[in-house]
């Protein structure tokens, strides 16, 4: 008799039981999830590339020769070649050729296009008394090009000598020498990535040439101490005039601590990153360049520049190669920042004909609609509520948060990060919860919390759940000395920025022309948005009931990788901050009007899928 | 009955009387030396501009309308509309339009032709929510031109406020935004010029505009305490690897404690200072920069780079604009540096189809020789002789120095800088002191100096000073208790210095296919060249007998005061870069044979001017 094992499909959640030792590829396609598979199974093309997220698969001689050693790492697989040995969760990429995205935050960058910096090894011919050329002089009649040279790389090359083999680091678009070292004492060659949340700085350490993530990483943005959201840190500065060197500090710091740490962990010396990107919204970036982002905080709510910016990393502050250009994205607006366009670069949304929307859920909410041919986007004043600050007993996705929240017969069931006690409610538990109570009837359409007297047909076991409190009625989510509750202001606030998101996005459309129908489907981004159940989503009318949703992760690091290494993926995040038009929510007349008709829930019995 | 004056017109010496309020410009027509007046003599083309070192001479209503007050202050005069008042020294451009040069290195710039920099007034439109753009976006819109800006520019664009009427700084040649505040609140605006000599480092602020001199100095390069000379700061760090940074702020810290003095001098804030330049030999360019200089002391002597760079005056260290681009002079060869590029540029020695000889006697004497349509470049070990290190007793040109010494009757005079007990000889009172011990035959051709005994034919009080000492035969050239000595040793040091200089023209000149006799004249630049009285300098053959000599002062500083402000002085200064050849004199076979011959002095007889 054979074993039965069962495999779940991510981000779907498709299950499907299959007999041991069936191919991946094989058991997908039962899933109705089919892997593309251009080269016909046989391991060569790639294609159909998969991440074990949990389980144990053996590594395949095709995985060795196809995929890279961190790729293997982290779980990468080519679906076609591997047999199921066990029960596993497989990450799926959800488009041919895209990048492959974990739910945990790290995706793979595409392979590069045109390098951003090319190195170069070569051998510097001996000066001689009848031939006196300086050593740059040589270099360039050696690459047979001329080469830009700051006194940075002039040390750098004065420092080889002559007739060793040196080993050189070129910008490929203008020819800048980066660095210069002997072959025999050059450090090992990475670029760096960083995205500067308003909350969390996530940064990885790339490969130049594939593109490899050989150590990625998120620490908490060092100038929450200013103040958690963008709005106090900008009034910070306005009020305290030293108050933006600090925050310049802070932001660096932070990038500068991760960089210290993943280059520690993947054993690439700080001197060896040679090239580096930098996405955030356009208040960090600011920030992060001691640029005074006063008008972002005040109406019209200008910023002073867009970007983008190629900065030296000594300019910056941050202690990789001093020579190293650092690619800062550009901006699309004033509140729609440079990590919208790293997460439009990495999803491909507006790669073709079909409609998309994309939402980025960070401490603010950025929305892009559109397709190849026209663009908009919008920011909404989401605030911090999916990160806790605005709910009573809101936290970020830490430990002891409930981030999971389920019907399970007559009473909830929650899930807790870390599986411990629970602390207090994060954002996707306050999606899920919100969204089970709506199914229970424990919260009305207008997203009224019904006071115990009204739940007649509840069941009992999430009827007792309901308490009065001394701040209005609240739902008690877990149990023990020191419940966990969600109260009906709670509720409210969600409403209010569920509302506006979903408000934003209307308008979005109709700016267009074009109905929530004619999406393809809408990607939240974000390390928050990966986490968002679809169909929570969609019962709480964050997003249309009818239109697929798909989590793309943190895909403005995916962005920042690829811009970090790729020339041509600049020049694209530069395109599309000038193809995307901007929308000022504030100045539409009609948004009032639509904010408010948003903040009611969709009624029960609305389609709800699996989630 | 009409007083009459007596002017002496400099550098030429010749000197004229004349009747009480006669024209100056009469008066150098009198004395062979016409002014060039295209206006005809109406005081409005500034063509007969004349500097009055010694007597006073009123400020005409001419002169205050077309000299700038800095000008007037350093005794700029129109000679056309000046009438004589007294006796008068007057410095006489030399040639028509060319900068005024004065003999204490003050020249003064050409008006800029194409500015570094443009300084614009303009008021930024406010932002609406209608329409909002950044202050970068509509800064290009009301210049109609797009802009390039660091972070710098942008902290400093990001703190004016809107509608309020904003001065700019903006590099003509890439649109790039230096600075920017608000006109009530800007710095007064000015540019700096560096020299960076061996020794000593001269600095001066310039006008933006027409290049006026606003304050002027010198300094003692700080690395002289890790050693006199080139080679040995070189040695210094090839022997100990944290040399190089030492001399790096050596040298860095000399140009902004000049900065720092001048500034205050001429009442212009340092952040006031957005362009400037430097120049120097390729050793010192190294060093600033922080460039390893190794290979320009081993041989085959060749640098890490030529240039020209530009580099921010933040990334260099200077206390100016942090965003000031740093235009650093490129070099013709490894050891015929900036400095020399710079004297060419200010002289236009090879402007035309005359050739021409420049002389830059520095601590090391770097030589250019050729006309508009080809020249070629040598630079020989001069040595320090002439700043006094090889000399027993010698020393700079500073107070106590012997710096004249003439035939007087039977005995010499000597000039001792400060007027007070002499302490030692600098480099022109070698050169006169050799010369006139040559006319009195005290030494002979051969370079010796004669015993007492052999001094028939020369005047007792002379011989009297001819003295057996514990190291060989001197001349005791000042009295008093510790008499100032030139030994026999130091007349072979003279020797050999000015034989590498004349062995150095000849191979020039026999390369170039020309004789001295072809040469037009003859500059000498450096702060030291321009004190060498010309008859001396043919007196002991440091120069053909038969040349017109001119000391040009410190063109160098003059040129990089040119290049500071000025986008064509920069392209001419590259230009000449790679427009002069060089010539290794030790790979010359001829050179040995021409250096034995050129260490012979003149034959007494020969003919001698006036010095």
């Amino acid at each position: 008799m054979t074993d039965v094992h069962v495999v779940r499909f991510l981000p779907s959640g498709e299950r499907v039981r299959i007999p041991a030792g069936m191919e991946l590829a094989e058991a997908a396609a039962r899933a109705g999830l089919p892997l593309e598979s251009p080269c016909g199974g046989r391991g060569r093309c790639g294609g159909c590339r998969v991440i074990v997220v949990a389980g144990d698969a053996p590594v395949t001689p095709a995985d060795r020769e196809r995929l890279s050693p961190a790729d293997l790492a982290r779980g990468v697989r080519l679906g076609c070649r591997l047999r199921v040995p066990g029960d596993l969760d497989v990450f799926l990429p959800s488009e041919p050729g895209a990048p492959i995205e974990k739910p945990d935050g790290e995706p793979a960058a595409r392979g590069s296009r045109l390098p951003a910096v090319r190195c170069r090894t070569i051998v510097l011919p001996r000066a001689t008394l009848a031939d006196q050329v300086t050593e740059a002089e040589r270099l360039e009649a050696a690459l047979g090009s001329p080469i830009r040279a700051t006194p940075e790389a002039l040390r750098a090359l004065g420092g080889v000598r002559e007739a060793h083999e040196i080993s050189l680091v070129i910008e490929t678009e203008d020819g800048e020498l980066v660095t210069a070292a002997e072959s025999g004492s050059a450090p090992r060659r990475a670029a760096a990535a960083f995205d500067i949340g308003t909350t969390t700085v996530s940064a990885s350490i790339i490969d130049l040439d594939g593109g490899e993530i050989l150590a990625a990483g998120a620490a908490l943005n060092r100038q929450v101490r200013f103040g958690a959201d963008v709005i106090s840190r900008i009034t910070r500065t306005i009020e305290d005039p030293a108050a933006l060197a600090s925050l310049r500090a802070a932001a660096i710091e932070t990038m500068a601590e991760l960089a210290r740490r993943l280059a520690a962990d993947c054993g690439v010396p700080l001197d060896g990153i040679v090239a580096a990107s930098i996405t955030g919204n356009p208040s960090m970036t600011h920030l992060a360049l001691g640029v005074p982002p006063r008008g972002l905080g005040l109406s019209p709510y200008v910023g002073v520049f867009r970007g983008p910016l190629t900065v030296k990393a000594s300019a910056l502050g941050l202690p990789v190669c001093s020579n190293a250009n650092v690619f800062v994205f550009p901006s699309i607006a004033s509140h729609v920042g440079g990590d919208m366009v790293a997460d439009l670069l990495a999803s491909r949304a507006l790669a073709d004909a079909r409609p998309r929307a994309i939402i980025d859920l960070g401490t603010n909410a950025e929305i892009v609609a559109g397709d190849r041919s026209r663009a908009l986007a919008c920011s909404t004043a989401a605030g911090p509520a999916f990160e806790g600050a605005t709910i009573r007993m809101g936290m970020r996705a830490a430990e002891g948060a409930i981030h999971r929240v389920d019907l399970n017969g007559d009473d909830l069931r929650i899930g807790v990060i870390g599986g411990g006690e629970a602390r207090g409610i994060c954002g996707t538990g306050l999606i899920d919860a919100t969204a089970a109570l709506l199914d229970a009837g424990v919260i009305d359409e207008t997203g009224r919390l019904l006071p115990p007297e009204d739940l007649d047909g509840v069941p009992a076991g999430l009827r007792t759940r309901v308490e009065r409190t001394a701040v209005g009625l609240a739902v008690r989510l877990s149990d023990g000395p020191d419940p966990v509750r969600l109260y009906a202001v709670d509720v409210r606030e969600l409403q209010l920025v569920k509302g506006s998101i979903a408000a934003g996005l209307g308008t979005l459309l109709a700016a267009l022309g074009i109905g929530e129908e004619d999406l393809a489907e809408i990607l939240l981004a974000g390390a928050f948005g990966s986490f968002v159940r679809p169909a929570s989503a969609r019962r709480i009318g964050l997003v249309p009931a009818g239109v697929s949703v798909r989590p793309i992760g943190n895909a403005a690091c995916t962005g920042a990788r690829l811009a970090a290494i790729d020339v041509e993926a600049r020049r694209e995040a530069v395109r599309l901050s000038r193809f995307v038009g901007y929308v000022e929510l504030a100045s539409r007349p009609e948004y009032p009007r639509r904010l408010a008709d948003a903040m009611g829930f969709p009624e029960r019995g609305a389609p709800v899928a699996e989630r």
